[in-house]
């Protein structure tokens, strides 16, 4: 057996490269071009009757801010990162927004970063629609846009780059709890943090006639279409709503942003993101949220969780890990 | 704040079913149908100027048997399944080859169970040239096939369901100690395990006379094809080989059967597989790997993983723990 260090086999590596061992003594053959190109970020799976479809919007990757989490020291979460085998200092964030195909209603669950930054990006975020289209799912035919928070990572995507709309035939349907304070002047003049008025002000960019004219809202409790319960996870923003998605005897709960990405705020329930609004009650739902999906084994779908975004959760210590469902390579 | 157990969650559902809270007050769309149809499994990441296709072949689901850890009692393995979420007597195992542009060759390493089993299976299986193509990749096109051991799911894909080479145009690199093995009647004669015995006549069924003329044997320690050094790493079969896959200052191991699915072997390097014909010897390999892996944070790449098959590893107790490489939405 030759040794294991990677060293050792880097040496080898090294040494083997002058000397070829196998002489292709086939005809030779034009070895195919690099095809440079990545799949399109989609998969589908069934929960009953309800036909599921992720498209990823992509990723961001930044620098990390001083107070990314603001309760806990950036050398901490830099350990963190580190036992996940990421980047000191940076973060990586995947979006992934859903479309459920329920039978009677096409919809999407929240709408990516938006054409505007698939250009911005070069096409690393923004994906949302060609990963949609790819999937067979064009967005004329959408009916419903079910939006589960007012943050731009959700909403921006309602817009072209142009500022038309993403979704021309779509219903477009809003937390109520959201609606009411992101929609509230006062509230607006009451903000003192920098980040949530950057936000208020985003809100009323992207929310405009043609969005307005469009929009609805629903409450929490109630079915937003059929088969998806709409259910208030407040904290991470005060109308912030996560859905259980279910038919027949199966179900999946789609957690928005209950956590942001699972490497650090699953496995760290205690730690308070600087998107969440109210830490401590974004702590309090998080709890609330995870202890159910450990004890009833139940599959979570996560924008902010790694394409495919699909898990199952268990209890670990004071927190909790994500163990991602199996690719299935057919439904 | 509404309840989230689940009982409570479905109670909810099912009392809103009847009256969904959104008219719909846009004009009414007809929901586009389902569409029915998986997306092609392939993923491509780059490791230096190489680029790397893993294209899965699908699954295999299957009841397990009473011995398929041969020295763990069933229902231990079946509390390991548990933990990780999978039905109890239950199998999953995916099986995923690769694809490898070093420029100056267009190689495939493993062919997974072939178009016979895709028909069998219904497309459950046998889907690695169909995802290859949808990759951009032409069966054609590829100039080396290279082998890790003989098993079935490993080289059965060399032959189409009509007995045709699947890669007509390939060279078939074989490692030499396997070779030396599986080829000699007076082991095949020698050999006690039904199981095993089973292995060398599929081999011989496989290894036709086409599929010899092509075939040639690499040494471990040396380079397959440029960027791709072979390492011996014995015991799941007497000549199962892995391979350093390197170029510029990155680097991935891509293991083979080192390690069977990952949720059981990764977790427990001291189970044995009845896959592994020396199980004290395949538990030494895994172990020397496993350590390097961790200790290097090196990424493996495994036939047996999840798709995309690509992970860390962190050691975890007496054992260890995948960590799987975020989807990156390009290359």
């Amino acid at each position: 057996m030759t040794d294991f260090t990677r060293r050792q086999s880097f040496a080898v590596a090294a040494g083997a490269a002058a000397a070829v061992s196998l002489p292709n003594v086939r005809p030779a053959h034009a070895a195919a071009p690099p095809a440079g190109k990545q799949a399109a970020g989609w998969y589908r799976y069934k929960i009953g009757s309800i036909e599921m479809t992720v498209a990823t919007d992509g990723v961001a990757r930044f620098k990390m801010a001083e107070d990314h989490v603001i309760n806990i020291k950036k050398d901490v979460v830099n350990a963190a990162l580190a036992e996940v085998f990421m980047e000191k200092d940076m973060m990586t964030t995947p979006y992934n927004p859903v479309a459920i195909n329920s039978g009677g209603k096409l919809a999407v669950i929240d709408t990516g970063t938006g054409e505007a930054n698939y250009k911005n990006s070069n096409g690393v975020g923004g994906q949302f629609i060609t990963n949609l289209a790819a999937a067979g799912i064009d967005r004329a035919a959408v009916d419903t846009v079910i939006i589960s928070h007012f943050h731009g990572d959700h909403i921006n995507g309602l817009l072209m780059a142009d500022g038309s709309l993403t979704y021309p035939n779509a219903e477009i349907v809003v937390p109520a709890v959201e609606q009411k304070y992101w929609m509230d002047d006062g509230e607006m003049s009451r903000a003192t943090n920098a980040r949530v008025q950057t936000n208020f002000k985003n809100v009323r960019r992207v929310f405009n006639a043609e969005v307005m004219k469009r929009m609805r809202a629903y409450e929490w409790g109630k079915e937003v279409i059929p088969g998806v319960t709409a259910q208030g996870t407040p904290g991470h923003t005060i109308g912030h709503t996560s859905y259980v998605i279910s038919s027949g005897q199966d179900a999946v709960y789609l957690q928005s942003d209950v956590t942001h990405v699972p490497f650090l705020f699953v496995r760290h329930p205690d730690w308070h993101a600087f998107y969440d609004q109210d830490g401590a009650m974004a702590e309090a739902t998080r709890r609330k949220v995870y202890d159910m999906l450990a004890a009833d084994k139940m599959r979570v779908q996560g924008f902010h969780y790694p394409f495919p975004s699909l898990a199952h959760v268990e209890k670990v210590g004071t927190g909790y890990r994500e163990i991602p469902v199996l690719w299935n390579p057919t439904i």
